[in-house]
């Protein structure tokens, strides 16, 4: 690849140390960025050079030790690392950053930043004013984009002032993953599901984000968002579209997204009629996870607070594929344990051969499942009823054929981020997140915060280390519907 | 299960031996053969009960060394045995052996025919003579039914005057099979796979059954048989009607043999004008099997030939669900591996996304296969595109997903005797053959041999070792698609 300079605003913060800089690493190793590519660390106070890259030197210091392929190059990636100095709320030092950065128009200059939405209007405007917007120039941000639509609506529109919208890349890192690619490549590239990808065969899908951690030191952060908006607008919503989306005709990126556009658009809508029967919001108390004794999150905040950390919803894709389908979304934090995944469960057979549940002659065939884990332990799992070997009658139980993509493919499995920096350089949105895409998903959204509010209930209280409230379970198994637990 | 009397006319000979005598002995282990049964030896010689006990003792002495549990039980199985000395050719000795199984009308009496089909009509007399064909009465022949559809008939009519069609049980041991077994439980236990299994979806099916033996000392008995009488018109017709037929109403023996039947009859008749597009013909030649140097099979006969040890067949089942949906079937001896199994190909996709073959930006997305692994390893394998991981483009892999009977059920794989002796002693018909399917597959079967010797032609030659003649690569080749070999 063509060298490129990159640039993390934020460059000494969590997101730059733990995945940037680490991605950014692991793509150097793999001979994916060429010499003469520059990284640049931006950030508030003075630091020199040397002190950036002591701290990288660190902050990579566990992948290293890890893998001796990587040890041997971290002295040459340092190299291509340097620091600057800039304030981003004011004007000062933006001229001779450019004159830093400031290059032909074909070369690839990615913005990253790694900052809090309050500051990418002004980034946005002294780029513009510099002359870095033009040409090469790509921009990344980070969700979360805007707290509802009409916040959104400012940072977008700041961002369109200064950039064409093929410059903006809205990250959401889950469209990174291994495993949610693979959906695509499973849903398309085998003609076994496409078929039964629809409501004449799936009984329902559910798509779970389970977390074990809590807010901890970012109680007063989060707490002015919850789980609705940290989580559901973004990630569990783009995975319901790659699931619920029409076959597009290429992966052009836009192809892609105006398939998931047409979902997020198709949501039944949700408000102050039928929040109450669609959602269920939760918010942990003191429990304990892996054995360990946590406190509650009020405690954490130190106040009160009717911020979700728990949320679960009965979503609809009304279109002709998804009629009366029902999508299960949940997603929470201090739950039993960390695990995402998609669970596809087809329909019954429409007869039994095996014997009647009703007279006792056969248990009941279970009905097939697609389960489409995204971690840990990504893989694929399909469940069926087989024969149970050994004379006699036809017993039958369901058994799961099962596709680790550590076992079948081996190696590390590549970080989220790794790829989508490189799409960045590469110039290919098709895992970003299109401003269409953002204001179509907060318009679903926002109905259900206003009806929250419009109730004035709390969130139902639930025990850390649990699978969260009881209101959860009843909303599945009132539709005589169970959430999916691994049996093997 | 109540007691039960066992007759084994040939109980000295290599089926009784090999098979029968230690499927029971596994039955008996896991408490099926209750105390009273009696399990009769009866040949030609004369022996003592002692003595054949002994003789059965040495049968299973590989069976009792390798499970404690096995050899613990020997004593107490052999103690049911007994040995009666009869000329089955002859009237003698009929009444005396009468007397001693003669029991009253409730117990089931099971007399399996592990002996050439000449003798089965004058035993059929016998027991009818003698009082012994009605009431709890079984016989269960072995294959071949006949070498044709009129010495099928014969034999089907001299069974028919004494027995009623319930009381007989033709045995193929392929139906016993786990895995034969479980593509019903697969195909009907689940709502996956009746949509797709249809031309619409289905692009072909094969079946092959392969075996790395020669005829060794049998090769006159064999020489008048061939492969076509020997293995096709039994256990692959069985197999590919098990993958044909329509779902069946219920288990129910008749059910399922009436679908069976309904595909028989609906194969594309092949004869003179058509076997030689549509069959090939093979003889093994000299050549090293697992690296041992074997003779050919006129070296063995001491003579010339034109008995096929190999066939490959393009058939066609001529309904709704299957027009224009070939399954290509092969059986051999002498070829490079044991192995049997069922390979269903699904359709390509209909359009890829993934970039176009034809320009050279990503190679050609694999159909879909269903395995299904008869022997050795016995279980199912589903093979999938998969995304390659790795950021970059969506670079796509052909994948198995696995199910290992021995891995996932664990456990030793009963035989399928064992399965079939028991299903005889509890009157199931379901996995024999009805008199009528066996009519229907001579009269698919019997032009292909008229063709062949009306042609003149000799079979083609292929190297022991190998795969068969060319020309069975060029069978499947010159429709553009490929014998399956398993690429993990």
């Amino acid at each position: 690849m063509a060298p490129f300079d990159l640039v993390i605003f934020g460059g000494t913060g969590d997101l730059a140390m733990r995945k940037l800089l680490p991605a950014l690493l692991h793509r150097f190793v793999d001979g994916q960025i060429g010499t003469g590519t520059r990284i640049y660390g931006v950030a508030r106070d003075a630091r020199s050079d040397e002190a950036y890259r002591g701290r990288v030197r660190e902050a990579v210091a566990g992948i290293a030790a890890a893998d001796p392929r990587v040890a041997e190059a971290v002295d040459a990636f340092l190299a291509l690392l340097h620091y600057r100095q800039l304030d981003l709320a004011s004007e000062d030092g933006w001229p001779a950053f450019a004159e830093e950065i400031g290059h032909g128009p074909d070369r690839v200059r990615v913005f990253y930043l790694a900052v809090g939405p309050s500051l990418f209007a002004n980034v946005a405007d002294r780029l513009a004013s510099v002359g870095l917007a033009g040409g090469g120039t790509r921009v990344v941000v980070e969700k979360p984009i805007g707290k509802d639509g009409a916040s959104a609506q400012v940072i977008n529109e700041a961002l369109g002032r200064v950039f064409e919208e093929s410059q903006v890349f809205r990250i959401d890192h889950y469209l990174g993953k291994e495993t949610v690619q693979n959906l695509t490549a499973l849903r398309f590239g085998n003609a076994l599901f496409e078929p039964l990808w629809k409501a004449e065969h799936i009984d329902h899908v559910q798509i779970t984000v389970a977390e074990t951690v809590g807010v901890e030191g970012r109680a007063a952060y989060y707490d002015k968002s919850g789980a609705l908006r940290d989580m559901v607008q973004n990630h569990l919503l783009q995975l319901l579209c790659l699931v619920a989306m029409e076959p597009p005709a290429s992966l052009a990126a836009d192809a892609i997204r105006d398939e998931k556009l047409k979902v997020l658009r198709a949501l039944r809508p949700i408000g102050n009629g039928n929040a109450s029967q669609m959602t269920v919001r939760g918010q942990y108390r003191a429990g304990a996870v892996d054995g360990q004794a946590v406190p509650g999150y009020l405690d954490e905040l130190g106040g009160p607070s009717h911020t979700e950390t728990f949320v679960a919803i009965k979503a609809e894709v009304q279109n002709w594929r998804w009629a009366g389908v029902p999508f299960y979304l949940r997603t929470g934090k201090r739950l039993a344990e960390r695990m995402s995944e998609i669970v596809v469960t087809f329909r019954r057979v429409p007869h039994s051969i095996f014997g009647d549940p009703a007279d006792g002659s056969a248990s009941p065939l279970a009905p097939n499942k697609l389960v489409i884990r995204l971690q840990p332990d990504e893989g694929v799992k399909l469940w069926l009823m087989n024969k149970v070997p050994g004379p006699g009658g036809m017993r039958m139980r369901e058994v799961a054929m099962d596709l680790s993509f550590a076992e079948t493919f081996g190696g590390r499995q590549p970080d989220a981020y790794e790829r989508l920096l490189m799409d960045v350089v590469r110039g290919n949105p098709m895992l970003f997140m299109r401003r269409d895409e953002v204001d179509a998903a907060w318009q679903w959204i926002d109905p259900i915060r206003a009806a929250w509010e419009a109730g004035h209930d709390a969130p139902k209280p639930y025990t850390a280390g649990g699978w969260g409230p009881s209101a959860a379970v009843a909303l599945i198994e009132r539709d005589g519907r169970t959430w999916h637990e691994d049996a093997q």
